[in-house]
């Protein structure tokens, strides 16, 4: 049996061969081996660069005591780098599995998008983790920023993760299984560590002790910085990491201080990256320069004549596109190439372009041979400069056509834009179909971009991973061109682990077929449906059925994943039936992408149908799903059995550990807050003694899930694990329920809360962390928004337009009252800021659902609530098109126009000189009637206020209001319509509407 | 070629294969493999454990910014841990050799003593470093204790130095040349984090940030003793290490606050290996117990029946002795098998012994066949109860006789302690030689002790090293015995290189001849004998010779460090002869055991000889005796120019840098108070304008070059190099003279200042150390002397002896005057305490001189100075033997009894009743008035007292003193008599003569 250590000797020497320095560990504590110096300064500057070593990495955070079978405070990363990257990296990650003895032919391997990015370093990456069987064994990752700057060259990053792919090949399940040395397991040699290690990080060590590290090291950084010296200065900010990490996994760490901590790790790293690059140019680079130099022109292949209309198959082959890309880059090519087509005259049948996590095939069944010919127009001088008073050419004329090779009699008269010039028209030539495309093709190549883009060795190119190929064949023959470092061609590439993965393509007849041979099917339609179809017969073989619409996410995502789906059916041990349906589905759908199998009921039933990448040994294929499942749900029994032996009261104590963000201090203390707006909420609105029983047992314990260790590993589960244990434990179903619905909505799509009891914790949730927030002055900015400010303001306008009896609760009041509840003073300015916080969501809301600016606009200021703006909205959109009201908001705009701000709406019928005055008088007095009392939409002043215009209208045609020689008659006059005006008035900003 | 990191990789895969766990370097700065847990930790406790890794070790010391060839602050260590010991690890060691591709036996490979001890960790062990043609290439170590816990069972250590033997195996002169990978360097590799760091330890680290780490670190660390995590506890003992490592490279660390920093971690060490045993121990030992257990008895042959006297032959093989050790052992087996053998009546002829560093040799030409026979006496009841009154024997007797099956007649009378028994004598016929000899040789390998000894899987022995084998012959025949797990036997080991390693000895006859035969000289002498007369020839062939008077005690050490001497004569290049003699001489002595090669005027020739073991290939070796040589020159010239590139002046300036002792300031603080005592001195004495020029300028430099590079590097250079320095720097002579005296003496045998300004700084030197230190209160406790005092003190008496001038100085005036210079008190307690200390040297070196106690203890109650204390003492010791001096001794000794102390000594002539009070006053008188105004010697003493010994006599017999009933008259005798006293008094201590 191949040992740990034999593996790591094996991978050495497999990398070695490769041209790679063999390096030691870093002698500080890192959590990745990214941090190493040979990796994060030397990935920086143009110099070129291989790497492997071995990284034990050190993650406080997942200390566990070594119970838990995969988690570990110590795991061991074997690291390599390629630099710059060399093109067929994941071939060469490829084959140094198989020197671990891994049948690389028979397991499913697949590239999963996997992007990394280190905040504190100021680096990021795109890639993939590795999948074995759907076991994650490596991060492959193509980085592309480090310390902040951009790499050029791009390197290859391939981190493996030594105990995962161990416990695979032998077939152990806990890490301490794993055969070390010959005759030692991992656990008799790493064991008692692994123990001790986790109680220091967990339990023991020193808050203070480690905060002042952070401190010391931090300052050390910065002289080592200001002293030019980036390699101890990188140690130090090593350092510095790890004491965050330690802090991190003691609790004792609040989401401000994280990001302040961040940014000071991200601001040394900046520097000491800058500084590398420095010093490496001072040295004159000794190891070279490998940086983006103009791409070689590459010797391109010439075109035969073609006669008639002939297929083009045109083929962009990539690395592993994510699921999500595949499908926006089909449209994407599509549109491009029809766009770039139509740019010029050739004629081209349909296009259809299809996609495949490897590659974008655009296909045209007939594509002219020849472009449409035209006329050229060349202008020559103005008509009155081209002929003399008698109209005879004058030398201008006589020049421009003998420079055109025409006679003067030739020369035509063209007009452009209302001035006439003489010209000539002459016939243009459609150019061959092969030359058209040949600036078409690589234009569409250079303008491909996605979500998230990479850079790698072809200069000029960016994409969301690495274009490796390119086919283009119009029928039989190469459309020749060149793009960056990539040459057309007809050579594509299928399965990497097929007899020839590199096939040539005949012709671009029927080249779906052709893929389709070499199984890849290109066409994620059938690919999807492929996989229900299977799924569904798999999963009937054991009585149960998919969910294909519950599913449908995950199915395409899954369509995504594979070129050729192979379903297989997996199983897993009833015992796991015992945890809850969302635990175990989570666990399937986010982790796995593993559909789950339900009996006719919707019930879980034992098995899952996993979709492998093209033919494997299905047999071993499927023992590894197991494998992982398993692992994953021996995980999860292991929380749900910790967390079960703790009452939710008790476990509660627990968030006391948990930092909220510094200055409102613990989770504990927030829930705490919680339950008192919850309180004060509950108190300002009708509510049943029922609904405050169960509000009072459920605020008493908010939150106490999160600090279940399920929920820590599966933060997506808060909530509903509150709601499990809750149950478990003895508590009413309802208190259980509102401990689920105080954590909804999750997301923009979620379901609300459906209980009074839920909805004022999901609402008090909110407004807490809203006026907490704001108090401190940490407003979300740009893409940046660490507390979920938006989703929180998202929330309360969601629940509040949901619940009616909460609707007595204004946003402003909502967030006076929690204000009351923070430990730092909710300012008139911070409340001023978080309520137009929230405002902009509901504005936000409103043109979402199809309102005008305009009406968005005129209902907002004078929205108490959600319920209202929404309301306001409806009805003024339909309004706005009625009669009636316009004739109302006329008048009421002209009212508004000529009534001084300020004005008191006072005024005397003794004084009117005019039934015009009465008449409104008398109009104003029956709708203010109608209106009193209650809050007013549009539709209800409307009612009202309708018969108002025409008194209005009357008035200001028969009364003269500036009456300036009789100021009592003019102040009335005011005072009357200055009453019209406040009638008006909190309905809708009037001023908004442009009628 | 061989690349480094090939070397590694071929290592690890060398000691995998012997069951080694491949470890990986430790996630923390360390300065050596050792204090990896999978080392220090592991090594406690009875569970086996093999384990080898790279250990990147950081000396913050060595930092030398990457331009030294072979001084680095990162070196790259191999370590490997076999545990327990396997007996046969050196064999390991040289396979592991081979496999790196170093032909072994080509090579002079040598292990060479050097025992190794970490104070910071409690921990030692007594091993070799190995030397590969002269370098130093592994530390090979039976590691004896940890935490300051004896180890049980013992493992061996094997420290590879990689990058030196790189640099061999290559050919290459500077680190920086070795290549690491395939076209990559080490200085490509690791040349600008060597820069960088180097820069970090020894100009730029925070001092201040730097000690509260130490704080926080050791905090740390006690608090997890506390939690019982022996694991975390030791990483933060580690980082307390190199904090101190950084510190100290930082010049920040005083003689005072590294020893208590050192007692601090070691403490912290011993803690986490108690805690680490208990864990283990409570954990049931997952690895098992290896530790003591009985020792098996082995299978041992019959002896035949040998009826000729025999030769015997008995060999004890072990690993590399140290060299003063197989001349110490050589004599302790003769000793030993005399005496055990005298206990015996076995007669023997001559016991001849010879050693060599892999054997003790006894050999007997002839041993009888068979014990002496002798009589056995039965001691039986008293004659009293034996007899009754009629001289019938007694039911005793009777009984006796019956017990011993003789009849009562037989009873003989035996006389014990003067009383008469009954008894039986019985004859005894001799053992066999082999029985006895089966009893003595075996007695003989277990009381087998040396200066330092070590344990090793031989339960119950402990020895320098360890024994490996026995041979035992008596003729031709095994002795046969078991002492622990050794076996006497018949084969003996010769070179580990030869074809046959171990050969069977067929008799004991001709011993030495057949070990002759095998390349073995087991004779010192002849070994001696052999390397002289091969050294000189070679020499003679450059025209040279070794001065073997000069080199004598280096002769005898290489005699001792070979079996087979093998001469090379090597040279080095004649530009290092530019260096000062004593460098070349140092380095070659100290650090190579090269013996010098000069010309008849004694002037150094570019040529050494040094001495390889056993055959090998000359020219291969030489090639590497002369690399090691030039590496170390090429270091020393690299020091030397940097030295003289700085005035002295100016280099003083770098003592500031240099702490002395925590409270008594930097080595310029000291250089400053020696300056100050010296200015003091020279005004208390008679001294020349010349001198006091010399001195003046002389003192403004002491001790600058300490700071210099060669001294840093070889401290034992201090003061020649300052010599060297000043002259060069254009300082006189005379200057140079007394900063090279003022060094003087180094050592017990060395040479004394010559010159007044040298040894009035000298002196000053001292004095400043002795009373700085006893003002601190740091006084040496046993074998602990950090700073030197008692050398200090030993060189106060030297110079004080040898200089008449400064003789007028009291060991307790030069004290007082070095206080008052002192930052710190030298309290009057303090003051008695240094001079208590120091008189304690004085009697001492008295007693080494021969004097008897009673002399010492008489003479140094009064000896002002060494000079006096000396003198009184030779005198004193003659005059024990006058009878003259016995009278006036005795006459003093009487006077002093009845003279109570505190009486004055004043009388009046008048008041004399009788001749003998005149007599007595008047040789008193005479007495006086010769020793008037003089320090008084003995012998002056004598002189002037002998005539009063008989006045003395008279006075006793003819005057009573104690005449009660005439007080005056007894009060002017009494008088009388004090003066008497009182001029012997300062003299010597008359109490303490036994006379």
């Amino acid at each position: 049996m191949l040992t740990m250590q034999d593996a790591l000797l094996r991978l050495t020497e497999y990398w070695a061969g490769l041209g790679c320095v063999v390096s030691q560990p870093m002698n500080t504590e890192v959590g990745a081996g990214t941090l190493n110096p040979a990796t994060f300064l030397r990935v920086l500057g143009p110099e070129p660069w291989r790497v492997a070593y071995v990284e034990p990495s050190v993650r406080p955070d997942d200390s566990r005591y070594g119970d838990n079978p995969n988690r570990l405070q110590m795991h061991t990363q074997y690291q390599v780098i390629l630099k710059p990257e060399p093109g067929n990296a994941q071939e060469l990650y490829l084959d140094s599995l198989r020197v671990l003895g891994i049948d690389v032919d028979a397991h499913d391997i697949r590239f999963v998008e996997d992007n990394w990015a280190s905040p504190a370093l100021g680096a990021w990456g795109l890639g993939w983790e590795v999948w074995l069987d759907g076991l994650e064994i490596t991060q492959f990752t193509y980085f592309q920023q480090a310390g902040s700057l951009p790499l050029d060259p791009v390197a290859v990053e391939i981190t493996y993760g030594v105990e995962r792919i161990l416990m695979a090949l032998q077939g152990v399940n806990h890490v301490k299984d794993i055969l070390y040395a010959p005759g030692l397991t991992w656990g008799e040699v790493y064991g008692q560590a692994e123990f001790e290690m986790s109680t220091y990080y967990l339990d023991s060590a020193d808050i203070e002790a480690n905060r002042q590290l952070f401190e010391t090291y931090e300052a050390e950084a910065r002289r080592m910085l200001q002293l030019q010296l980036p390699i101890p200065a990188h140690s130090y900010v090593l350092k510095c990491s790890h004491a965050f990490n330690v802090l991190d996994s003691r609790g004792a760490i609040g989401t401000t201080e994280r990001a302040r901590a961040f940014a000071r790790m991200r601001n040394l790293s900046r520097e000491v990256a800058e500084l590398w690059i420095e010093r490496r140019k001072e040295l004159g680079h000794p190891l070279g320069d490998e940086s983006a130099k103009p791409v070689k022109a590459l010797e391109i292949s010439e075109f035969p004549h073609l006669d008639a209309p002939a297929p083009l198959a045109f083929e962009i082959g990539v690395e592993e596109l994510p699921a999500a890309e595949v499908t926006r880059q089909v449209e994407a090519v599509r549109e491009a190439l029809a766009e770039k087509l139509a740019e010029t005259r050739l004629g081209h049948g349909e296009i259809r372009v299809f996609g495949s996590p490897r590659r974008i095939v655009a296909l045209i069944d007939a594509v002219e041979p020849v472009e449409a010919a035209h006329e050229r127009t060349i202008k020559g001088p103005r008509v009155t400069a081209a002929y003399d008073e008698d109209g005879k050419p004058t030398r201008a004329a006589k020049g421009f056509a003998r420079a055109q090779g025409v006679s003067v009699d030739q020369l035509e008269r063209i007009t452009i834009d209302g001035v006439e010039y003489v010209g000539v028209r002459r016939p243009v030539a459609g150019r061959p179909a092969a030359e058209v495309l040949a600036e078409v093709l690589p234009a569409v190549v250079l303008g491909l971009r996605a979500d998230k883009n990479m850079r790698w060795n072809a200069p000029g190119l960016s994409f969301s991973r690495p274009i490796r190929w390119i086919v283009a064949l119009l029928g039989e023959h190469v459309v020749p061109f060149q793009v960056s470092t990539l040459v057309s061609g007809r050579v594509t590439r299928v399965h990497r682990t097929a007899d020839e993965p590199a096939v040539e393509v005949p012709s671009a007849e029927g080249y779906l077929s052709f893929l389709a041979q070499h199984g890849v099917l290109a066409d994620f339609a059938e690919r999807r449906a492929q996989i229900v179809t299977q799924a569904q017969d798999l999963a009937s073989t054991v009585g149960g059925v998919i969910d294909v619409q519950a599913e449908s996410d995950l199915l395409d995502e899954i369509a995504n994943l594979v070129e050729e789906p192979v379903p297989l059916l997996g199983r897993f041990d009833e015992k796991y039936l015992a945890l809850p349906t969302e635990v175990l589905s989570t666990v399937m759908r986010k982790k796995q992408r593993y559909l789950p199998v339900r009996d006719v009921a919707g019930r879980l039933l034992p098995y899952y149908v996993a979709v492998a990448n093209g033919e494997c040994d299905v047999e071993l294929a499927g023992t590894g799903y197991d494998a992982v499942l398993r692992a994953r749900y021996e995980d999860a029994s292991f929380f749900w059995k910790n967390d079960l032996k703790v009452e939710p009261a008790k476990m509660k104590h627990g968030l006391a550990k948990l930092t909220f963000a510094e200055r409102l201090g613990s989770m504990a203390d927030r829930s705490a807050r919680i339950a008192s707006i919850a309180y004060d909420i509950a108190e300002r609105i009708e509510i049943s003694a029922d609904d405050w029983d169960v509000l009072a047992r459920a605020a008493s314990l908010a939150k106490f899930d999160l600090a279940s260790e399920m929920v820590i590993e599966l933060p997506t589960l808060a909530g509903v694990m509150a709601r499990e244990y809750a149950l478990r434990a003895g508590e009413p179903e309802a208190v259980a329920t509102a401990l689920y619905e105080m954590e909804l909505p999750r997301h923009a799509d979620d379901e609300l809360p459906r209980t009074l009891p839920g909805a004022i914790l999901a609402l008090a949730d909110r407004l807490d962390l809203l006026a907490g927030l704001f108090a401190l002055g940490t407003t979300p900015s740009g893409s940046s928004d660490p507390f979920g400010l938006r989703r929180a303001a998202l929330g309360v306008t969601a629940i509040l337009r949901e619940h009616p009896l909460l609707q007595v609760l204004t946003v402003e009041a909502g967030l006076v009252l929690a204000g009351r509840h923070q430990p730092v003073e909710l300012s008139e300015q911070a409340l001023s800021e978080a309520l137009g916080f929230v405002l902009r969501r509901i504005e936000q809301q409103l043109l979402d659902a199809g309102h005008t600016t305009e009406v968005v606009r005129a209902v907002l200021p004078v929205a108490s609530s959600p319920a209202v703006a929404e309301r306001s909205a409806a009805e003024l959109s339909e309004l706005l098109d009625d009669p009636e009201f316009k004739q109302v908001a006329q008048a009421m705009q002209r009212v508004r126009r000529i009534v001084p701000a300020g004005t008191p709406s006072k005024y005397y019928p003794a004084l009117f000189h005019s039934d015009a005055e009465a008449d409104l008088h008398e109009a104003l007095t029956k709708a203010q009637n109608d209106l009193a009392g209650a809050e007013v939409t549009p539709a209800q002043f409307l009612d009202a206020a309708a018969r108002l215009a025409k008194p209005i209208e009357r008035f200001f045609t028969e009364v003269m209001v500036m009456v300036d020689d009789d100021p009592v008659v003019k102040a009335n006059r005011l005072g009357l319509l200055s009453s019209v005006r406040a009638l008006g008035e909190g309905v809708i900003a009037w001023d908004q509407l442009t009628i």
